[in-house]
């Protein structure tokens, strides 16, 4: 590496520690710490989070992306190297443009805003929390204002989860794929359902933990570099490859829950555990697209987790290690019912994409000023019960159900519902590259997958973006219809033949 | 405040936050890190505490000083606004001669040579840790050579713990110490122990839990404010009073060594915890003086753990919490048991001076170069045959017992036993305040012990130096009378009287 490199490194590397002790501060406070060391927390994330963002758009930081830039001299664009600083340069234009008394503000009212959450939502009463998710979009608004560039407020959060995505694509794919799943929904809607109460008698919590540890364990999960913890909301995090933590909840009644939950946060896991050595310490080492990401937590979920040679698998470890009786079918049968049903996280494959849109339409029409804070628990009720047909008893059941407005992740959502259609891209060409993958799966041997991922996905990190991955795996852009495939097909085994149609 | 007070705060504030992650990166790392982690987190901690010490050494914060202490103008020299100037001073003073390429040096090497020691003490091999503890000792002569204004390298390490201390002054109590314990040791030598095979049968681990939650409990643990976890080498952490991290270990054959290592992190979570409000997120919000704050752990350990009217109260919590039968008499006698052992966490009151004693002969031949680090485990196991008439079988029974030289803390060792006389002393005094204090103990009643505490030591954090919080609660300099006679009377108790005399 020339001198320039090296110093590049050297600065990034220790931007990258600063991020490794603030996600420490917000993985410690969801699974750790005292409800009342919320407020020195709180100031904690904000100074790390301003003294990361000084250093990052400090002038020297320039200086040194300038001059390694230059040192490249024809090296392959794709090369580590190059990728580094073209990553690190988009972001640090971006970063350049706000205060750090901003940032700041931003890190502060994130903490003091999930705290706030949790007392809200424990007790139903959205009004409470008005205040505080005003402050949040206050400052998103703060922060778009700096980013005249982008073609609306909305694009401009966005970019910052999914590096590259516009709103006018994600709402032309939104609408083609609630025109796909309102018509699949309504279908299944009007026939009988699989069997499921198996799933819901009670589990002890200890032996829940068993049967998840086995799953886990069957994934790559290991002891040396990973852990597992109890979280509100359940999440993934890490510290590089060798330090990877995944949350996740626990219900007496809801055993399957745990399972694909568990799944779900060790998908992430994956994908940080797979990055390449060579890029740890970089901001390359950490996976940047949230669609990307949450491709991968719904490949192993759902793509692999509802899969009837999963349940195949799956069954004999219920019986023997959670003591509940069943078989591989009427397993396969109960994981995929399609109801609609109040909350995101465990909503179905095909109502899932609804809660997501209901959101993100939502966000923009409070970024864009087309809805007050105030009156979004009225708006969210009338959107869910117009796209799931449901009134929402509660604002638990409702608005308040999610941590990401409560911390200010604002136009994220979008990700999810992006999420499972890459899963759908990548899991067709990974079964055209893997012919024996259902064997595999239903023999516990999940490694030829997560290899595959590994090569095509998790080992680049942050070096390509959504649409350059997809490029490279599958040759084209994200779209709808491999995602719409897979599902219409699962769901005419469950619900028989003809009923799809 | 002024102006530039308030600029000082606020830059202190930032300081603290620095300090909050720091700190919680090393109690993660003991805690609940997997072990690959170590990589990364060594280079994180050691980060951190480079942009810790630049941003304090930066010559604006001695301007920021210089400021502040000219606005102070008559103001109480033992106001909080003017012992933070003073207390800040001397520390800039101080870190400010050592380059932040050295302190981040010493960071990270603590944490490499911490996970060296777990590996190294597992398999007690001494000599796969000689490198690393070469590389701690080396680090610890560069920090002194830039201090040479202390009379001696010890001095200059000390100093860090003990401020104002000075190893003259330790090797003299020191020397009236071992005169003391040697003939105490020899005279309880010679006659019947009590009786202590109630406490080493089988106790599960979550009986003990109950136990201890219950003891803890009653010192003024809540789950509000409070945690505990488990370590291989327990401490106790805060970032700030409403949080507070105690860890301990269990021994399903050692239940009663459970309680008194929980009441003793507890009597340091409980310094940190009645540290006032107003002192929050400045340097005077912890506790500096290691000696003081192990006079607290050893207060609530000891001082009260052993006593005889907490184990009148203790004994039917045991009974039904622990399902041990045992009367209070013979608690009371076999906790205080004097005998000769290899690990000083375990050891007795009596003996415990003597492990202290050895290690502080040790760690000053080694920095003042009389002693080689490879020679270590050979000096160490003749002397302590020589203070405690045993043949250390391994090293994980001697040389590699302890965390502290691993971590890079040299100069630590001597303030425990010197905790141990602060403690003797606060209890003297604290009898002549609280005379219905053996009655309050016994009835379970421990709020009033600990308000005094809090009101004469733990509400005023760094502002006074221990010999300053001597002077002011007892009158008088660090001795080490009260202590001897505390423990001669509680063992004539145990053996008799004349054994002693």
């Amino acid at each position: 590496m020339t001198t320039a490199q090296t110093q590049l490194r050297q600065r990034l590397a220790e931007l990258t520690d600063l991020r490794h002790a603030g996600q420490l501060l917000e993985w410690d406070q969801q699974t750790m710490m005292p409800p009342r060391g919320s407020g020195v927390r709180a100031e904690a994330l904000a100074t790390l989070e301003r003294m990361n963002h000084e250093l990052f758009i400090a002038p020297e930081t320039g200086r040194m992306l300038d001059e390694a830039q230059r040192e490249l001299n024809g090296t392959d664009p794709d090369s580590d190297e190059a990728r580094l600083i073209s990553v690190v340069r988009r972001r640090y234009e971006k970063a350049s443009r706000i205060p750090a008394s901003l940032a700041s503000d931003m890190a502060r009212a994130s903490s003091v805003g999930h705290e706030a959450w949790v007392k809200a939502r424990a007790a139903s009463d959205f009004q409470a929390f008005v205040p505080y998710l005003e402050r949040n979009f206050e400052l998103a608004r703060r922060y778009v204002e700096y980013l005249p560039e982008f073609d609306s407020p909305y694009d401009a959060l966005l970019d910052d989860y999914e590096p590259g995505m516009r709103s006018a694509e994600v709402t032309r794919i939104f609408t083609e794929l609630k025109n796909e799943l309102k018509p699949m929904i309504a279908a299944i809607a009007s026939v009988d359902q699989p069997d499921d109460t198996f799933m819901h008698g009670r589990v002890e919590i200890d032996r829940q933990r068993r049967l998840v540890a086995e799953v886990l364990r069957r994934m790559g999960f290991n002891n040396s570099s990973w852990r597992l913890d109890e979280a509100a909301h359940p999440f993934a995090t890490s510290f590089g490859r060798n330090d990877v933590r995944l949350t996740t909840r626990w219900d007496e009644h809801n055993f399957i829950s745990a399972v694909h939950t568990a799944m779900h946060e060790c998908g992430h896991g994956l994908y940080e555990a797979g990055i390449a050595e060579s890029l740890q310490r970089t901001p390359l080492g950490h996976a940047e697209s949230l669609g990307l990401h949450e491709s991968q937590s719904r490949t192993w979920e759902n793509f692999v987790g509802r899969s009837r040679p999963f349940c195949r698998m799956l069954a004999p470890l219920i019986r023997e290690l959670a003591g509940v009786e069943v078989e591989p079918d009427p397993l396969f049968a109960a994981v995929n019912r399609v109801t609609p049903s109040f909350i995101r996280v465990e909503a179905d494959e095909a109502t899932y994409g609804l809660h997501v849109v209901l959101r993100y339409e939502l966000e923009r029409d409070l970024i864009e000023g087309r809805l007050e804070v105030r009156d979004l628990e009225h708006a969210w009720n009338a959107k869910f019960e117009e796209y799931l047909g449901l009134e929402v008893p509660d604002a638990a059941h409702g608005v308040l159900q999610d941590v990401h407005w409560a911390g200010g992740s604002i136009g994220y959502f979008c990700t999810y519902a992006l999420g499972n259609l890459i899963a759908g891209q990548l899991w067709e060409r990974a079964g055209q590259d893997l012919p024996a993958l259902d064997e595999q799966i239903e023999g516990g041997e999940l490694a030829p997958l997560r290899e595959w991922l590994r090569e095509n996905v998790h080992r680049h990190g942050a070096k390509f973006s959504m649409a350059e991955t997809l490029q490279r795996v599958v040759g084209g852009p994200i779209v709808v219809g491999p995602f719409v495939s897979y599902l219409k097909s699962k769901l005419s085994e469950v619900y028989g033949p003809g009923v799809l149609d």
